[in-house]
């Protein structure tokens, strides 16, 4: 082979992949194969350091369960899981708000409760959260479904430290005519990524903290309407400006303030946020990252 | 946070890892965060496409086994190993034979045999490999050490078809006072790499034909010497020129000829080929891609 040999590989490879009849999977890893080069040549990766990537990869790997997606995990505090999001509402920015991660604690079959209600089952509510889902002219959107779900006080959702029967911190809600939503809860805690598995080492090894501000989330819908998932982050919390898993990026940021909402929960510190949807586009499959919760959480083949 | 929202993203990671204490693991991962997100948005990478990815390597590392290492195969059909092992070459070049890929049918206790004899234990030779091994300015190593292990005609090797004790097709010499060296075995043939699991799924969808042309391998070793890992390509396979894990690269390509050791073995087609290893530097840890083959075969952690 004529030339450099480390650009002759490169290209070699790019020509066998030439023959990829996805024409979208051959785009992509061309790309792909590109910038894995281009990052080897750039640091000069020595052969132990490919030996050590290649074990923590496998050990990533190996640290997937039914219960537990480290790649997912790996993907998020690289900020890779934000791009994607982010890419994917290019477009909607204008109209919308912008969508923020799942995250792994979503589950199905969260209680309906009526609007006004505590989603805390074990803990007295000391916030209200409040306001209006509206379309992308400002137009309520009526009866709009709203799905939340946080961590208590303890920083821990119910998932981490309760039996799986005993759902805590989440309910759905269903607007009123006018799209307005109301609920109490406990002012949610910011709490550390699991930090135990080879992605935890990594973050521990880059002097991170493993910290993600406190937040509520959210899954707002309505028939005609773009699924949001969201979330609403707490701007005083002391890692607001430096998210793990960069979920803030510029997502809802929102501040409980003393009377905001006597009217409806006298003396209770009270957060207001809008949800702007954006109409569905044809053949939408509601695909985003995390969108389809289902597919999160199953097992991976 | 304000303009682009994926390049904020980038912004924040690389600001996040910049209190990372080994400056050796910022500059890597630094790179591999950029690269990571330039090619996510080169491609519009959409979330369908991440949750694939995710699922993909979740795939390859559950799918390494203490006698299988899917990653490893991952990173030789994108070509990362090759890349890494020219890196490693660099600035040995002028002097030394190119190193290509240990692989993984290596194995440790290879009998040793005497200058001549055939490493076939079950078929009669029909090859015959000499030449010598060389300094970088091309005066003999006395007593060099070869060892030697290749695939038969069947394109399996021993591990991959015989008991364990039935060790076959490879063996151990050590080339005489002038450095010579000569052996006899069989003509090896190519094979594909394994495409039973998620790595050979995405050869199969990129069009490839998963096959690597015939080779011997080698490992060359001197005191005093950096150890050679290399292997002798079969010009004349026809795959030679699309090997799936670009091992060839720039490695040693040989045609075996009519008449060229008949004062060893004669009316055997033979291989001449000398090999040249460079001085071993201050500090050698012998850690090439496969030089410690004791690491690539061990579990991984």
């Amino acid at each position: 082979m004529e030339g450099d040999p480390e650009q002759g590989v490169t290209a070699a490879a790019l020509r066998q992949m030439a023959e990829t009849a996805d024409p979208r999977l051959r785009r992509v890893m061309e790309s792909a194969v590109r910038h894995l080069h281009d990052w080897a040549r750039e640091v000069s990766l020595t052969p132990e350091e490919w030996l050590f990537g290649i074990r923590f990869l496998t050990a990533v790997g190996q640290g997937c369960t039914e219960a537990r997606q480290e790649f997912i995990l790996l993907s998020d505090v690289l900020g890779l899981s934000s791009v994607v999001n982010a890419l994917h509402d290019d477009g909607l920015r204008e109209a919308a708000t912008e969508s923020s991660l799942l995250g792994p604690f979503f589950r199905e079959g969260a209680l309906a409760l009526e609007l006004g209600d505590s989603i805390a089952r074990h803990d007295a509510a000391d916030l209200a959260v409040f306001g209006r889902v509206l379309d992308a002219e400002g137009n309520p959107v009526p009866h709009a479904a709203l799905q939340v779900w946080q961590t208590g006080a303890e920083g821990l959702y119910d998932l981490q430290h309760r039996d799986l029967a005993d759902m805590d911190l989440r309910g759905c809600f269903r607007a009123d005519a006018e799209g307005r939503y109301h609920f109490r809860t406990v002012r949610p805690l910011g709490y550390a990524i699991p930090m135990d598995g080879p992605v935890g080492a990594l973050v521990h090894a880059q002097g991170r903290h493993g910290m993600r501000p406190a937040h509520i989330h959210f899954l707002v819908g309505a028939p005609g309407y773009r699924e949001l998932v969201t979330a609403l982050y707490l701007a005083d919390d002391p890692h607001i400006g430096s998210d793990t898993v960069f979920g803030v990026s510029d997502a809802p940021v929102v501040r409980p303030e003393a009377g905001l909402a006597d009217s409806l929960h006298p003396g209770l510190p009270a957060i207001g946020y809008d949800f702007r949807l954006a109409p569905a586009t044809e053949g939408e499959t509601g695909g985003r990252v995390g969108a389809d919760p289902s597919r999160l959480l199953a097992p991976v083949s």
